[in-house]
């Protein structure tokens, strides 16, 4: 786990390896080879899935598996990001996210008390949410056979918009937003794992978005795109958008907001933090003319204090990223392909 | 696996031990002490939470992960439990399942044909029960880590009834009916871990349930509780009912459908077949009056055949279940307390 895995682009397996697990271009081809014909899925899979008609809106349903390693650390538990990561997930729909299932699959041995403090951050986060943990399952497995705890969470909400945001709507001259630093999910856990001794210098992000959609919704209803920048960062979630919606994404390097201990733990790790998970931040893709509302309404919300423009959207090149550097060159900015950050959530 | 684990009524653990996951006693103390004064839960935790009311009824929500071992086994393979499992908990509340969620845990090293194979399965199950797969999830964990694969699924429904069946609300004099032979799941799976070869002699009844349930409710809209007998099997279904409900419920041993080889298998392995996990079997307790059309409906029904009316409801002893056996003895049936049959599910 201390080595990025599966780095060479070698795609056709046929057994799983890690890199399957990554939400880069492996996972896309599990899905796309495996899931998708047999489930009958749409092409543009999204955060969650929009059901049928309710009284006020649609139902919005999405899932997570959560098996972080390790299972505690600055800034969260595996409790925290099972509870966010799903609310995230029905939130990035333009939707109210109102309700949650847990199952837990527990490996014989996990201390009691360890079980009881990842609840207690669930049942915490999920008030700060404002949604139910509803129902729930139990299983246990050998020791061997698992890894102390995993979670998965599936929410249940309410889309009240008639088109929510969507990856295949953004348009030519629209400006990408971010509400906050990048990578500090992801490299709070690689600290952990390689025992940099930074403190809470480096600390997870991880947070329920849900609160901050409604606020940006509530003054631009027309948001074009929301994505919440989990496994493979804002590199694959730009990359999606871009394929999603025909368009070019250009990103400016320099405007996006990095912590600088996060930066540092990026070179010595060697790192690209466009590619990190977070687990608390945003992008929102809006209309030009919208983006000075959209952005100070981040930026009066306790969790969009260092929100910013970070780039646009162009029709020069159909369904690529390139991110213009700091030194003024340009680079294209490639789908993460294999797995660089294993069990980050 | 091969012997039972925790047979022992010690209750007070600080770890995880196999016995948690039983859906024993000790399930219950789980649930009872860490889970439920976390996250607020009602008393009485039925298969599925009902929700907020929607156009036409209230929405029903489920959740169930997977983790049976080994993955293939005669009747069925972890993709057509993690289908018919969570299907049936919606069904049970006498609701309308809809949509699927899956979040798989993978592990390296999985064939990907053994993965096509549990997905496709999923796929044919989902059709039959006319069911839609509409969001999922997929993670990967290392080698040693897992065991092959795991399956959540969660379920959402529309309960159409003003009131739904539930487990507390059986009354003295009602009647208990089953759909067919009880244990063959279980026993399918203790067969293969045995290496018991008997071919497909021993055969799970996994199959989705909501049809049937809805030629029951059509028929008699008015059943008092609907209950799938998984893990625990009938004894701690009929053990929460009695205990919910506040009443006394008597089983009569020699109503009770079983295959022969089935009851063999339990003879030979020393296993009580009324605690043994089904797949594919449901309890239905209901008034006296509609208990001969209840019956006739089930007979009528592909997974109804051998349906039999097994017991009733008395007031005798509040929350006890007792047994009259072949032999015209009574034996008191507790909750199972441990964990007989690990990873049945």
């Amino acid at each position: 786990m201390i080595q990025p895995t599966c780095p060479l682009p070698v795609l056709h397996y046929d057994k799983i390896v890690m890199g399957h697990g990554s939400g880069g271009q492996m996972t896309e081809e599990l899905v796309r080879d495996i899931f998708a014909p047999a489930f009958g899925m749409p092409k543009q899979l999204g955060d969650a899935a929009v059901l049928s008609k309710v009284d006020n809106g649609h139902l919005v349903f999405s899932t997570d598996s959560f098996v972080v390693q390790p299972l505690f650390f600055p800034g969260g538990n595996i409790g925290s990001l099972a509870v966010s990561g799903t609310v995230n997930d029905v939130a990035m729909m333009g939707a109210t996210p109102l309700y949650l299932s847990v199952g837990f699959i527990l490996e014989e041995g996990l201390q009691l008390d360890k079980l009881r403090q990842i609840v207690n951050t669930m049942a915490d986060t999920a008030r700060d949410a404002g949604v139910c943990i509803v129902t729930g399952d139990t299983k246990v497995v050998e020791r061997g056979h698992g890894d102390g705890v995993y979670i998965n969470t599936a929410g249940v909400g309410v889309q009240l918009g008639l088109e929510g945001p969507h990856s295949g709507n953004a348009k030519p001259g629209d400006v990408l937003l971010v509400n906050g630093t990048l990578g500090d999910h992801g490299m709070a856990i690689m600290g952990v794992r390689h025992g940099l001794n930074l403190g809470d210098a480096l600390c997870s992000d991880a947070a329920p978005l849900n609160g901050l959609v409604k606020a940006l919704l509530t003054v631009c209803p027309n948001i074009h795109v929301l994505r919440d920048l989990t496994r493979g960062g804002l590199a694959a979630a730009t990359h999606e958008i871009a394929q999603d919606s025909g368009v070019m994404i250009e990103i400016e390097e320099a405007c996006v907001p990095v912590k600088e201990t996060v930066r540092g733990a990026c070179e010595m790790l060697g790192f690209d933090v466009l590619q990190v998970a977070n687990e608390g931040k945003l992008l929102a893709i809006v209309d030009a003319s919208d983006a000075d509302v959209v952005l100070n309404t981040m930026q009066a919300h306790p969790l969009g204090k260092e929100a910013a423009c970070i780039g646009r959207v162009t029709d020069v090149s159909e369904g690529m990223v390139i991110c213009k550097t700091a030194f003024g060159s340009t680079r294209v900015m490639d789908m993460p392909v294999g797995e660089l950050l294993p069990r980050i959530c």
